[in-house]
């Protein structure tokens, strides 16, 4: 069994106080554990200004690109020994730990080479420069230069890798040094991951900190030049955005919580035609990949009414196909959750929407004596207006299709029902079905996935997140916003202002140095 | 004496419960009252959600650039009505309302300006689109599109034209109908500029509503969609943020608070030069216009110690020359504080600023039997590093020299002690030291303002806010930012990203329509 140490002001250290046990959730045995107390997490934060802050800034946007390529590199090369790591700690199948050890590797390459083509130096120009006054020699120019603060983050327990990977390469290029800390029940993963960064020697000191256990205490120190990064339950992000020292200190947080994401196929697509074959592929993939646990997986799937019967056919048969068993054994297509409140979660959801909706296959009920095992589970809703089907974020394998009258202004109501998502997908070869579509959820919608004719065996599915578009949504989905090219580092920097003599300002932070 | 109504779901209301008086600063005299409640804070968003946003939205870009410019006309064209009402309600000069008044329309116009240039429509492109898959036909554009719900904006009592003006022009701009709420002690004339507003007809109904009373209760009602611009104390701006119902939803929140401006001068100048003179009026006027009531203005005066003398000696000559008194008399240049409250504050303040300074001129002592009138006072820090010179906003005509090494490094700590500002300015001719500088306090500063020899007479004042540059900074400061050209419109929109086909989203969203 693994205790797992956290790396804090430049040495390992075992925790103290209670421990929570890492479990292999297809078997149920134990792992690991976590003892989340004996970090001082002022000394935390003090060797991150002190010394991590200062020697990544002594580097330059290229140089900081150059170690995130290092990281990339180093990910691949263990990349065998994580995956095995990811199934027996995260329940993942062979896919599913690629899907997350390559989306953490791609993000690191990314932005690797976004930041090689920038500027040596840590200052940033916004936009070109403006005259100000009556003449040109009064001028302005905005730029962004990084904050010297600290980024926490604040990890979910489904993506360890690519979680960790795609905040710390943000981090780090603007200069920023980060504290991460995973999501308990599948931190051996993220914990043998800041074994390899901190024995590759590619982070300066001081700037990449991990801890396993709690951070809350980290929270109530915080100042104006620090941010956190949390991904995971509305409920907690509301928590840590109430928290009275952020709110007082003006600490900003970048929140990216539940998502009822839908999926809508336009009135227009033929049961026998390319766009409905990706509809159907992009769907079950959401469905079964990480056994659903992934924030931007359809929950929602809008059918106009007269190609329900067609759909849940086709997903029906997809859904049958896909083995459900330990992720070790090689034609099992289907890991289990991650740990048993997962699954007592997962199963209480599912219960929640059968009584607005038809259990159409799977269901709730348990699947074997050991394991977090849950059945792929389609429902269809009985009524389209039940609150609960929009609000309510289901974890895991399941989905409910919600009929509808094909209509786009019908399709954007219930989308919109979910009070604010990560990403919604559509399907249809319509120009003003979409457009009509596209503007009506954009505003509730971080990201909106179009998916038509053209686009099959060319596009990445809705499901994954890519580094050149925005990650994020607003209202519940938790308004906050990630990734997304150059967008990605603005969190973690300060845009500023700078007004005077052309000859100074345009040359010193301009473009015109 | 006049009882200001408020203008909400179509027509005008007069208020009910107790009274609030207005006055005359200079006289003490009643001019008018409000009377807060008495509006159904449910119905206001309503008539918002329902009746303007869409009609606001059924305008582009363009026809609402229209809409601002004929607001603009408007104001320029009723001036003088409403620089009397400034002078008797405000205390204002003729210069401090001048000053508010086209601040107001000059934004107004140059929002007007801009929109006419933007697409017909309300959707704009973010950035270039961006090749997602392996091959161009999956395709990532990034927009921004108007939020479906309102701006709730809470104006302080200072620029009670500019304040509204300002936040009115970026969110009608962008398609999002306002909610105004005035700053109390003077709400004559944000009343006067609303029953001109809503007398023009240029406004589609429901896209303009007027509160001079509390919204405190309408911040419980807000939704995911809508959004809070706040300027005033960091005390009220924490309660705004902290509002329960403001996190749970993730309502955005755009706070513009404390701000404790240092202004430095450089170590190479000379008493007898344009860079010296500069400096010495632009602090002159920070303290003294609008009576120091500028969230911008110059509290922090940090000069080396070589050239204390050669300061005070010019300030002091400025600030003697200001006469004080009741600005409707015509050689006055300084007229009273805007409150019996505002003037409380202040003479509290002073004092404890006097407990560690030195008073070169002026002090808390009362000046006359009636009307709320301070003296321009200019005070020496006694030691750098007192706390209270860093944290404490003295809202009024009242600055500190704090002298100091010379040292850039030891300049930038001692602004950077004000916990995040919304500008410094810095006065120097030499490069080096401008550059580490402005590198050293940009991250806790929204905007850094220049000023050397070339910018003499070719400059507006750093107490000047700028349409074309950002206004906001963080910390103490509150963490937002408004203005910026097009980046005052972002905090109105969702900023979204469209995946795709490219010949359906580059189309559609993107410049290659």
């Amino acid at each position: 069994m693994t205790s797992l140490q956290s790396y804090a002001c430049g040495r390992w250290h075992a925790g103290s106080g209670d421990a929570k046990t890492l479990h292999d959730p297809a078997t149920e045995a134990v792992l690991g554990q976590v003892c989340p107390g004996g970090i001082d997490a002022a000394a935390v934060l003090q060797h991150a200004y002190r010394v991590g802050g200062p020697a990544l800034r002594a580097m330059t946007f290229p140089q900081r690109a150059e170690m995130l390529k290092g990281l990339a590199t180093m990910l691949h090369e263990h990349r065998d020994e994580l995956i095995e790591i990811a199934a027996r700690n995260g329940g993942n199948t062979r896919g599913d730990a690629k899907f997350d050890l390559d989306g953490a590797s791609g993000t690191l390459a990314f932005y690797a080479q976004l930041g090689a083509a920038l500027p040596a130096g840590n200052c940033l120009p916004d936009g070109d420069g403006v005259q100000l006054g009556r003449t040109a020699r009064f001028w302005g120019q905005h730029v962004f230069v990084p904050r010297p603060g600290v980024a926490l983050h604040i990890n979910a327990f489904n993506f360890p890798a690519w979680g960790m990977g795609e905040k710390m390469a943000c981090a780090l290029l603007a200069g920023v040094p980060v504290i991460t800390k995973a999501g308990t029940p599948s931190a051996l993963l993220a914990y043998r991951i800041a074994q390899l960064v901190v024995g590759s020697g590619l982070v300066p000191e001081g700037a990449f900190q991990f801890l396993p256990g709690s951070v809350s205490a980290m929270l109530d120190l915080l100042g104006p030049m620090d941010s956190v990064a949390f991904t995971g339950s509305s409920v907690t992000g509301a928590l840590i955005r109430g928290n009275k020292n952020l709110v007082a200190r003006n600490v900003r947080v970048n929140i990216e919580a539940d998502s009822i994401n839908p999926a809508v196929l336009g009135p227009d697509v033929e049961p026998d035609g390319d766009t409905f074959a990706q509809f159907v592929t992009n769907v079950a993939t959401d469905m079964t990949q990480k056994a659903g646990q992934k924030c931007t997986a359809v929950r929602r799937i809008l059918v106009p009414q007269e190609l329900v019967g067609a759909v849940e056919e086709a997903l029906v048969e997809r859904l049958r196909a896909t083995k459900v068993g330990n992720p070790l054994d090689n034609d099992v297509r289907m890991g289990p959750v991650a740990s048993a409140e997962q699954l007592r979660d997962v199963r209480a959801g599912m219960q929640r929407l059968q009584a607005v909706s038809d259990t159409v296959l799977g269901g709730p009920e348990p699947m074997a004596d050991k394991g977090y095992f849950v059945r792929p589970t389609l429902l269809r809703a009985k009524h389209a207006d039940a609150a609960v089907l929009h609000e309510l974020e289901v974890f895991g394998p399941c989905a409910t299709v919600i009929p509808y009258s094909g209509l786009g202004t019908d399709a954007v109501a219930l989308c919109n029902r979910g009070g604010g998502g990560l990403v919604a997908s559509a399907y249809s070869d319509d120009k003003q079905f979409i457009e009509q579509l596209v503007l009506g959820i954009a505003p509730w919608h971080g990201r909106v996935w179009l998916g038509s004719e053209k686009t099959q065996g060319q596009a990445i599915g809705p499901g994954a997140v890519l580094p050149a578009s925005i990650h994020g949504g607003p209202g519940r989905a938790g308004g906050g916003e990630e990734l997304g090219g150059l967008r990605g580092l603005h969190p973690y920097m300060q845009r500023t202002a700078t007004q005077g003599d052309r000859a100074i300002v345009g040359k010193l932070f301009g473009r015109e140095g």
